[in-house]
Parts: structure tokens; sequence; C-alpha cells
């Protein structure tokens, strides 16, 4: 097993979202008991170059054998350590009790992967005080006693598109250091706090895209 | 207002993905009411260089003029004609009518981006012939019926991991193009169908990558 070097701040998304497709990749073959994988491998199955997987492993250290490939469950544990899920479990609120809210507290598989959806939040008195998947739906007054007593630092952002910055901001007020924003607006927060858009229309149009682009 | 050159087959992901991150930004600008926007207040939005900006918009030919910038529906009319959402309006179908489905179906907005969601279909008696945000569940049985007659080309797949690769084939057996994937588990389809993968997961992984590389 390799050594995780220092974490780089200059690591491009791009290379952290292929990071997670290639943890994604080994735990599926770890759950069917796959105990190798090469480079070649796993590039197939995100369709890259297997030169792109080596290389992106390489930013963090030195990690498998040559003929012999990687190791499943090392890899896995290297990708965990390097993403920050393998030292930690995260506590996640959810802000925003609507279907998006409710999709995300009734999907298992969270958990096992380091994030643990603790509560969600709502501002709608008919919404507070219900539970949805075991979670439950609490007024924003609790908002900071929550934050506070799980030492949260992740939150995913559900309310409408017109609430999300000022829903944002209460976020970054309590200490919420990284904001998984489903509001499809781009949120206006200190620099210090990162935020991952989630854009299903972003999503749709990269396909309409590659489609006319090939077979107009 | 400039030319929008020939698509090019080799425009990688991450270019495409900013398209969609200035559209989105142009279209909240044109709803606030505004004509001209700079390479630098769009790089701002989306946290990236101006000259960034400038070169993902120069794949495509010549827009806006020095000191002027560029006009905003000017733009959302250049940007909609590349990704694909100028010329036509896209049926989508959902497969899978689990928690995803009906948060998609119930979520506004969609179809003023160019893409209508036509219908959702699902294997479970008990959900077939419900409607969802206006939008009928079928039986798998009307797949093709339905894809036959739209024309559609697209479709959101939101059905469980184990489901995925057996759902996938009968999409693409049908002549779907272009699947946006839920099940975060990688895709076995043909050569020439698309795949968009939308991973929670991998987004909550770039927060907490960022947060322990930043501040562990």
């Amino acid at each position: 097993m390799g050594q995780t070097g220092d974490m780089d701040h200059n690591i491009p998304d791009p290379s952290v979202r292929r990071l997670s497709a290639y943890l994604r990749q080994l735990e599926r073959l770890a759950g069917e008991g796959a105990t190798h994988v090469s480079s070649r491998q796993l590039a197939g199955f995100i369709k890259a170059g297997d030169a792109q997987v080596r290389r992106d492993l390489a930013l963090f250290g030195q990690f498998g054998r040559r003929g012999v490939g990687y190791e499943v469950a090392d890899l896995v544990n290297v990708l965990r350590t390097i993403l920050g899920t393998r030292q930690r479990q995260w506590p996640v609120v959810v802000v925003g009790a609507g279907e998006i809210c409710h999709a995300l507290l009734t999907h298992r598989g969270f958990a096992e992967r380091g994030f643990d959806l603790v509560a969600a939040f709502d501002i709608d008195p008919k919404k507070i005080g219900k539970k949805v998947g075991g979670v439950e739906i609490l007024s924003m007054d609790d908002l900071k006693p929550v934050v506070d007593r799980l030492g949260v630092r992740l939150a995913v952002l559900t309310v409408p598109a017109e609430a999300a910055d000022e829903t944002a901001r209460r976020l970054c007020e309590v200490g919420v250091e990284g904001i998984l924003n489903f509001a499809s607006t781009g949120l206006d927060v200190p620099e210090d706090v990162f935020v991952s858009e989630v854009d299903i229309t972003a999503h749709l149009e990269q396909l309409s895209f590659r489609l006319i682009s090939h077979r107009p």
C-alpha cells in the first residue's frame, strides 16, 4: 500500500471528481469480491485513458505494482483517505425540506460512504417535527444549536432559488464550511466557504450538446 | 451577435459544464433586466478567471466587444444554440418512479430550459397509472411506443443500482441516445450512447476533500 502525500491545494475539481468515480467503481468491485484491478480496467469504467488514471493517482503517491495492478481494498482506503471519508464520518444537515430533501433522506448509502444526514431544516411549520427516512425536520431556529452540538461543517442546500443566498448566508454564519447547492444559482458566500453545485439541467445540456454535435 | 462555429467533437466535458454555468448566470441576469455582462463578471459567478471565460466562448466563435462586454440576450441565445436547447425542445423520459423521479417531476424549470419530462416509467403496478407533477407513470411495456411516438432521445435513469444496467440496455434498445444516470454505478452501454452521471456522494466528497486539504 502506498503513502498518500501531502494534500495539494491546487488539485483541480475534475481530478477530484475522477477520484470519486474510481472509488465508486472500486467499492463495486470490492462488493463483487475482486481483489485486484488494473489502471486500464479502472479507466474503462469512466471512459478515460489508463495514463489518466495513473496520473490522477500519482498526484497523491505511489500505488499499484507493475503487472499486478492495484489492490482493491488498499486503493479504496487510499481514496477514502484522500477524500476525507476514511478518517471521519461527516455529519451533514439538509436545509429546505422539499422533494430533493425527501429523496436524499430516503436514499440509503450516504452513511456507508462517510456522510451522515443528521437533520433537515425548514421554515414551514407544517413540515417541522415530521420525520423523513428517520431524520427529523427541525425549525431553522435549531440550526445553530445542532451545528454546534454535532460539529457540522457540511450542508446541503435545497431551498428554492430565491431563498438560496439568504439561507447560504445563515449557514456560513453558523460555521458551515462546505455547501452542496441544489438551487442552481451561484451562491454569494465568503471566499473560505466551498460550494459544489448540482445542476440537473446542466447534465441534460451536456447530453443535448453531445447529441447535436455528433448526430444533429 | 457572433456566429457559432462548427461544433467540435473534442470539447471536453468541463468546458461544456462551464457553458451551462455561464448560461445559468445569464438567464438570471436576463431575469433581473441586465443587458450587458463582462467576461470578468461571468467569471466571478463561477470562480474562474476571465481569460477562461473568453477561451471557453472563443471555442465557438467571436462574441462580445472590447469595452462593452457581451449582450446578455445574445449570449443566452448563442449558448442555447451551442448546447442544443434553442433549436428544439427535448422530450425526456424518466425511468424508475422513486423519490428522485418525484423530485424531478415536481421541479419546475426544466421545460423553459429546453427539456420536457414527458413520461415516467416503472415496473411497480402500484405506481403505474399515477400522476406526479402532471406526468403519468407508465408501464415499461409502454416505453418503446412512447419513445417512438415522441422521438425521445434522452432518458433519466433513477432505478436502483442493481437494475441500472438492465434498464440502460432496454433504453438503448428502444433508441435512447443519452442517459442521465442517477444510479451511481457506471453503465455498460454502447460506444455511441452518451451517459452523464449525477453522483451526490461525489459532490460531498468534493467538499470533504477541500475541507481536509485546507483546514484539516
